[in-house]
């Protein structure tokens, strides 16, 4: 798992700038940063490290990055612990050194990204540690923060586990509305396969072992057993019996999460680790 | 408290357009909704209650009804329960009609206004409610979700909080860093004071009692007091004597607020606020 | 076929908005239509027919719509003949009604989205319909017009073509390029399949009938065999024998699509539908 | 012509960057190359060609350059074969090098913006060959690709054709419809004489040579002969007699545009060149 | 003059969005109008009137009425007086009604385009009437408020004035910069003739009545006479007799301004019509 | 003061690349500077002096540097003579040298940003001059001009003036309108102060000697006393006694604001600042 994520390429500028400039704007204002300018000398520089006070996975070195070549190119960002490893308490993640005012008007929105994408990273790690040998994967959802989406859904791979949807048009999901609307399981499927070409994946949400045979026929790429217990799941994993990959869903927390792992799913995805992750606790302090 | 939080009006659209139009095409992508547009009838239309599975204090309308409005100007928002108050779980804050294909594309993304926003109000609330009969305001920091910092000083009030600076350019903030750098709090709290106007405040962040009574001539606004322990605290609001007013800030918890309430410090910063609220768990439900 | 075009949605005006304002933008430059309004009374008002020269697809009613709305609200327009379908030469598409000086405002950019898109669209129902009877998808590519992707991909599938990747992010496509680097097929699909979760699609592009061997185990979602002899392709349909899609792509033409169609493979993908379909002519004539 | 075109300038980045990160944006979307950083190594480097299939004239090396720019800074272009010029099949225009990521994640868009570039250039040159020891010259119209009016206008210029107006506020051009609203050629070219300053230049269309009559006396910059024979224009040339530039337009093709530029106009206007050429045949080659 | 003035239409909102929002996003901030809010019952309404102080020409009701629009869609604008008249001072403008919140929030930003944009429009309107029964038509320059180049241009013509080029792309104006880069005056309008198609103007500026004699043979449609004595003005109209339009630039004030206008010259361009034109006193009473 | 306006720093790109941004596109337009691609041959190289033909105050050297650098990155500016110190005419106060097409390119917009931002640095400079030895600071308001709030605002500081609000968030300013609504000075505070935290400041506008009395009790941060002639003025000033700051607003010229600081006010607004300050004539001289 280590040496896969210290691939997990930074994402491109161009499609995180979006979101840094729109931090940068709603903190710097129309003035700037009105306390360094007034107390800090123009010529003063400085050098700090980025630190953990908890122990962690960090995450988001790229909108940090970028973030510091748009307060000011002379700010220069060295990296000291790569993304996507676990790091102690009191670990120094990368150091700044440059300008001094230009790091106090940056620091906050530096932190801003590092601190809750780190936090993703964190707990998406936690929950990939409570499914030990298991095969199951963690999986995160579309409940994002909004403008950050790409960012958190990379946050979760630097955790150890993989991402679902981007959106809601580059893959079908078919859920317990959807399936109202169209009139059952197959209806559904078959509308959906129709509409798709071949590089589209449909996966579909049952809440019964019932739907969960109806659909089967269809051999969507995945199946999403909703809110079941382990029980039902384990009964799932033998009727599909490998036919389809199987998700759970639902419910799912530190204390559940390696019951569920125990059944047999191929997926597990956890709502909280981009909705709810507490921030992890990061500061700057002078080198 | 109530009454008060009723009138907190919605921001306007012009100031909240950017974040909700970044959600929205990074939910929608380059298609749109696939799954609705393959599976739903191009004519059915439907009506959900926004229902919460928590207690909690909703906030986040504004955001919810650009969303809706942006997605499908057909999609009609009624509100049932008001922002700003405490709802019990089970609660329906409001009712959404209109296209179904259009509903089911705005979900997730209204939800990822709401849920967080009003995590952040509900937990404002909390610790609210633990100062209690204590003159202490609640306060937020700019530890805030990128691109949100409006919308969430928004849920900090609709919480019964107050908001501190909303950015780097709207008061004087003299952390530890810019102390240090200007050589004192003497030096520190002079260069403020002759670089801005009649309505900027100056607020300063001392670590000591000694740097308290060094600020103290100075008459700054506010002064911060940072990591103190009660007993200390409790000695700065004596020292200070109702000259300035004392925001205490560092390790402040749903188990410490209370204490440090009654160390009578006028404010009462936490963090966690803004950067690791867990989201109050919503959901659409049909109706 | 027909029946399945009709229910093709437009796409949100959140998603095309970005493109129209800037088609806006650079037509109308400083000033706007300095023409109409010298020459044009103020309270003029006139009704037009979008109709066609041309036999062909209609297509682009989505971007003609907001164009006009962004251009001046007071502009109407109603559908005469609908998206996806044939029409004859001399055809009227739509009706559009309102104050004159912003018709003519509106006119060309309305038309340089409607006659492009249109010939994308009946560019694409020629090549389905010279593949008649056989089951193999006529797919688009990625080499579309700048700005425009969503758009033309929608055009695609009015005329009976189905999409391929909308982009670089919603699918694995192995290219000779990625195959070399990799280091071989085999390789290639490794590390492919240890990268993604289960709703990413892979397809990988192969050169011969080895590498398709090579390909075959990894059970990739589609294979796209490039530019392959029509004697090759159906060693290829003979060799997968069902196991996975195939994709026939390179040197489709009008005349040669059909022999390709024959070989049995699932989709033939034509580059010249999105950069290169010469436009339907189109015009606005009085009503 | 050759000289001169080779003196054509790149559009600024700032006029061209709009529709470059439009284009880079819907091909990057959220997730950015998936492939590449699936396949390729991290730290691998590559040198490419970018050759053209097919004889043409290369335009939109402005927007191929800020399209690498943008991706990354350290792709390195190197032009080999000027734009404006006709090259032969087998031609490498320009040298590529640089991260081999980042390399793959561009060659789409930039060949997206170089092939149906220099089809608009290579059309243009056709067409100018074709009028050959005639005076007229090739000019183009707005019938432009959504976003990309500057950088076909410039295509144009490259191919050795000179440009109509860039928008409706550049210059006046009175069409039929204006003509009608106006009550007339003379009414509205004495209102459009009356609406502008110095420098905007005024042209009127005409059907008839009894409209042409009653326009001359206003003397207009220039007349646009629509959809005339080639005996009515020869004719109108002769009643014009040098007193103002004439523009033929309409059913003008490669066929028949040497027979128009023989009765004599100034100028003959090509829609198809910005809304219907086939995109020239480019291919990125590992050098 | 002002019946004329009356049909200058509005300009397109999609041309003077970016500058509104702007202007609406630097005074709203991140909270909006927080004294309002705090102060104002939110369902109180109130009614305005916009009234001037001083006598003048009224400006900026598109931009005026497309802040109120952004602002809240309830407010209503009712034109009292029409644009491009003179008004005595004390005239009602205009009536708006609506939310007392939203008229308050809006009022800053719509009297920052009234008031300056009305001030162009009379100082342009003192100049006119000064030239008075001469020939001589007021021309504006590029010396214009950054963001504002349309809005100002439109307050000119209404003001009775022509416009000048709108950008450096929309015409050509050669400068003695350029004069000298090119080797001499003919050079450089040989250069510019070969340049441009036939809806391009070509403006020349001399200096002394020998570049002037150069200039005349190669037709130009007009030539700048910058900052010649009216006696030096007087001669270079009785050279130039008729063969083209001739604007006089340089030291035009309101005491100089008829003198030059008496010296036969075409234009007479007048930059601080658009960079110095002091605000007229506008300001918003309740009705 | 003129060492302190030497530490005032420039604006952060980030936030003035709006109105940077926007003021090329307008100037540049689709085509750019066609007629320096015409007539400058493209290898020429050229360095001229930004020098002013009036004494003043500079200003705008950050919107100055942003506008060559999007122009053209090889243009180097050189600061010659600070910004907020009074020159005399005909100082040179930068040197700015490159290629000769770029530089002719962004000439005008880098003068309009510098002209009128030196014109209200210089204004206030003579204001400031004016009060003398009294402590009365000279402040501006939000009459500003569109999209340049931030700008002119930093013209003010350096021109020795002090900054009122930025915008409607970033203090509380109770105005007549205001107080009706709120029905009287003491409501209108009340609810203010109930609303804000404890770094928003609060200032009420009163007309009368009365208000005032009735608004000191409640401590706002500054009082403004609104049309006030000298007497009651220095009336006002003997009531209040220190309790509060003082700012005299309305009806301030060059001529009466010597009497006014003579009051014993603490501050003096004026409008005229930013919206009527006639630009400093500069221009760009070849070096």
């Amino acid at each position: 798992m280590t040496s896969t994520s210290l691939h997990i390429p930074l994402l491109p500028d161009v499609t995180i700038e979006p979101i840094v400039r729109l931090a940068l704007e709603e903190d710097l204002g129309r003035a700037g940063d009105i306390t360094s300018d007034a107390v800090i000398a123009p010529d003063a520089v400085m050098a700090t490290l980025v630190r953990t006070r908890q122990a962690g996975v960090p995450a988001g070195y790229d909108a940090a990055r970028l973030t510091l070549r748009l307060v000011d190119p002379d700010l220069v960002w060295e990296t000291l612990a790569p993304e996507g490893r676990i790091v102690a308490a009191g670990t120094s993640l990368a150091r700044i050194s440059g300008p001094a005012r230009s790091m106090l008007t940056a620091e906050r929105v530096v932190l801003n990204f590092l601190g809750p994408l780190s936090g993703v990273a964190s707990m998406t790690r936690r929950f990939v540690d409570l499914v030990g040998d298991r095969k199951a994967r963690i999986v995160c959802t579309r409940k994002t923060s909004p403008g950050q989406r790409a960012l958190q859904k990379r946050a979760v791979r630097l955790g150890g586990g993989v991402n679902h949807r981007f959106g809601l048009d580059d893959a079908i999901l078919i859920k317990d509305n959807h399936i109202a609307a169209a009139g059952g399981v197959s209806n559904a499927l078959r509308r959906a396969n129709a509409a798709v070409g071949h590089l589209r994946a449909i996966e579909i949400e049952v809440d019964t072992l019932d739907q969960l045979k109806e659909a089967l026929p269809f051999a969507p790429h995945a199946i999403l057993l909703d809110n079941m217990s382990t029980d039902m799941l384990r009964e799932a994993v033998r009727i599909t019996d490998g036919r389809c990959r199987l998700e759970a869903s639902g419910g799912v927390t530190e204390s559940t999460v390696r019951g569920i792992a125990e059944t047999g799913v191929d997926y597990i995805s956890v709502g909280a680790l981009t909705h709810s992750a507490p921030a992890l606790d990061l500061g700057l302090d002078e080198d």
